[in-house]
């Protein structure tokens, strides 16, 4: 917390934006500008990048004292950062860089040229350069990757006392210093000493008589997620990862964690709609269309699929066109409820909550749920069917494939998650495409079939 | 940390269930999984119960320490402890409740039948009375309702020396205190003095000249979510509440604020997809039911404009029946790109990158990719139609009926988050229905009105 901000209260984002804009619109002196960015936490000058066109976003950049804009390429987003790494040079790009530690450095490496990259490890120290080298090889899903290398390990030998003389020739502690790590002579790790208990404790006592021998710890192939939710149910604020013969490697701490909760959320509701990736607001057309093609053409072939059902029947719409006007109702209902289905599963899987035994209850009730929701708007359709085509049949038939079609839908709803986590893929992206795809052919071969059954 | 979890690493939730299963179905002795139960964190117990049908859970629930059932009640969710609380009498509950904390107990409060409240309330001390009704009084959404009360509050004309004396006649620290708040006689907050600043700094200097004096301070009105991002953007731990008149009153802590972040984009997630509420698994069918059937229920009466609008058009589909067949394409892709641009926009919106001046230019954004995409799209869906019916008046149509309805989604995707951000509304709930409603109508209108311009 040594680089706590400097200011009374939360900075306000929009205050900030509509100063910076009169600034860029009036033309103002540009020094001005420069000293308020200059007042302002990296993290705050990176909210206003993302908040810029981008003209205006690299005129504000130009600005940015060189020294600091390392840092505040960490924070911004993967698209702004590439919008900014394109105004570089590599000299700056160097300049910027080489102010970072290994993990940070690790963080932006897939966005820099490799000339840069390679400069900067040049200059590196053989440790930071091992460092670069272990953060890099772990996925991006994986606590290695997320980690850092900023922690003070002590022996479980040495006195408080030590320890806190110790602690006092530093200048500071690294930031989320809540606990030091015990190590023996091999970096194993023996436990940890919390700060607190070094500071409500004897300072006579002996490093291991205080220790926590037994606290959470993690290793860098662990998934981020399940540290997530470690770090949650156990309300931590740093966590010791160590390799598998337990010498201590690195460090989790809360402010990562909390970084990667925000952006797993963010990108698995962009996934749900069809964004590749988070969006520069402001990119330009063709970058847009490239991060959005691929689902729009995956929509264009269900679509396509839902279309030749229909042509399969023209014989049944030509002599009945009350169907083609019905027949939307049937397959949107289906697929609204099998989405319901599905979100609920794949959040519940998120927690760990769907045991392999209870696959089958579930789907149980998510039929009897069908049975009742087929009852109550099949009947609603039948009767609003009959008000406006006065044809007992036809009502019949529409009532009859809702209830089909939610069936389905809930048969598909359990399906599909269940499928994905039993092989393996993540429950989540492309469930609705797959739902929507499976409801809206089903739904018009049920109502369609059962028309040209019944009616024509 | 001094409660952390006394186990080496982190516990595995399937692990824990499976053994947990094998004892109910095996009936095997419940001392054995009583002593399984008593050995696990309460949050590990609570994801245990979350993950079980009604019937074992509430026999597992059985076998908790009495004396853990206040804890645990506060780790699960709503839907859980609605099914918990109902399989407890009163004097239970009372039993539970008064081992709570007053911030805790404000938690869980709204699920508690009224009695209970009331006996607990007389338990506690004026002062946890007290910081009951503040913690109540403050909407579910804002800062006041996550504090906590426990923070070490010292003043600025001690010694470091007089400061660490104090600590260690405490028994511990509460929990994430990463810093103690600086306050005057008037309990006035002056600053905060880091942890890891008081251990490094010299003994015989005083408070006020260590302290961070401009550190981050809220207030309980304050919105949640903007804490969460100050705490995000400046790597929080914890951060003091200070009242209208800058007087200490509480304390925000990661934790509290990392729940949230969870619950809230839990929350939206499901939102889109129509449930309610964050759903028990296992909850009965008429559970689920409510859960969900007020979003069903308004895609019928959007479904049903939709059929409307197909229905003015049925002499046009008796005359060309591969009308009926094509139409669902032209509406189901622009329902996609249109959901595809607000949810771009409402992820830019909730980081409060969108200013007022930049709505222009963002829709002229929009609709510069809806041309291309009409482009594109159209022309491969005006050819694959003209592969199948031999027809280049209808073909010719089908392009241009996707053309402008992609124009419609890029305007509607943009205006319904510009609207509702307007009127101050969440600009999510409700967006893509509100989309799908406003492109299935318009698409079809679209395709079929030209159609019967053109080729009828």
């Amino acid at each position: 917390m040594n680089q706590a901000p400097a200011r009374l209260e939360v900075e306000d984002l929009q205050e900030n934006l509509r100063a910076v804009q009169e600034h860029l619109q009036h033309d103002r002196s540009k020094a001005e500008l420069r000293a308020q960015l200059d007042r302002l936490h990296p993290a705050d000058v990176a909210a206003i990048l993302e908040a810029l066109p981008l003209e205006e976003r690299l005129a504000v950049w130009d600005l940015v004292k060189a020294d600091r804009d390392g840092e505040i390429l960490v924070e911004v987003s993967d698209a702004v950062r590439e919008s900014l790494i394109e105004a570089m040079d590599s000299r700056e790009l160097v300049a910027a860089v080489e102010t970072l530690e290994a993990d940070q450095l690790a963080d932006i490496a897939p966005d820099l040229p490799p000339s840069v990259i390679e400069e900067v490890v040049q200059a590196l120290s053989l440790e930071e350069r091992e460092r670069l080298r272990a953060a890099l090889s772990y996925a991006e899903g994986a606590v290695g990757a997320l980690m850092d290398f900023d922690h003070i390990a002590v022996r479980e030998d040495v006195t408080l006392e030590a320890v806190t003389r110790y602690l006092r020739r530093l200048d500071e502690l690294p930031d989320h210093t809540d606990q030091l790590f015990v190590v023996d002579r091999d970096q194993v790790l023996k436990g940890t000493l919390p700060l607190a208990r070094l500071i409500v404790s004897d300072l006579d006592r002996e490093v291991r008589q205080v220790m926590v021998a037994e606290s959470v710890k993690l290793y860098p192939q662990d998934r981020a997620e399940d540290a997530a939710s470690a770090f949650e149910r156990y309300d931590l604020v740093s966590a010791p990862v160590v390799d598998a013969s337990g010498r201590l490697t690195g460090r989790l701490t809360v402010d990562a964690v909390v970084d990667y909760i925000r952006e797993a959320s963010a990108e698995s509701q962009l996934a749900e709609a069809g964004l590749r990736q988070e969006e520069d607001v402001f990119a330009p057309v063709l970058d847009s269309f490239k991060n959005r093609w691929a689902w729009l053409a995956i929509n264009l072939v269900t679509a396509f699929i839902a279309s030749r059902v229909i042509g399969v029947f023209e014989d049944s719409i030509a002599q009945l066109v009350a169907l083609a006007a019905l027949m939307p109702i049937v397959a949107g209902i289906g697929g609204n409820s099998g989405n319901q289905t599905t979100t609920m599963i794949v959040r519940a899987l998120a927690l760990g909550e769907i045991q392999a035994a209870y696959w089958a209850k579930l789907l149980g009730k998510e039929l009897g749920l069908a049975l009742l929701n087929g009852a109550v708007w099949g009947t609603l359709l039948g009767a609003i069917a009959y008000a406006f085509y006065g044809n007992v049949a036809l009502s019949g038939v529409m009532a009859l494939a809702m209830m089909l079609n939610l069936l389905l839908a809930a048969l598909v709803g359990v399906a599909i998650p269940w499928l994905r986590s039993r092989f393996g893929r993540d429950p989540a992206v492309g469930s609705s495409v797959l739902i929507t795809a499976c409801t809206d052919s089903g739904g018009f071969f049920i109502f369609l079939g059962l028309a040209t059954l019944f009616l024509v």
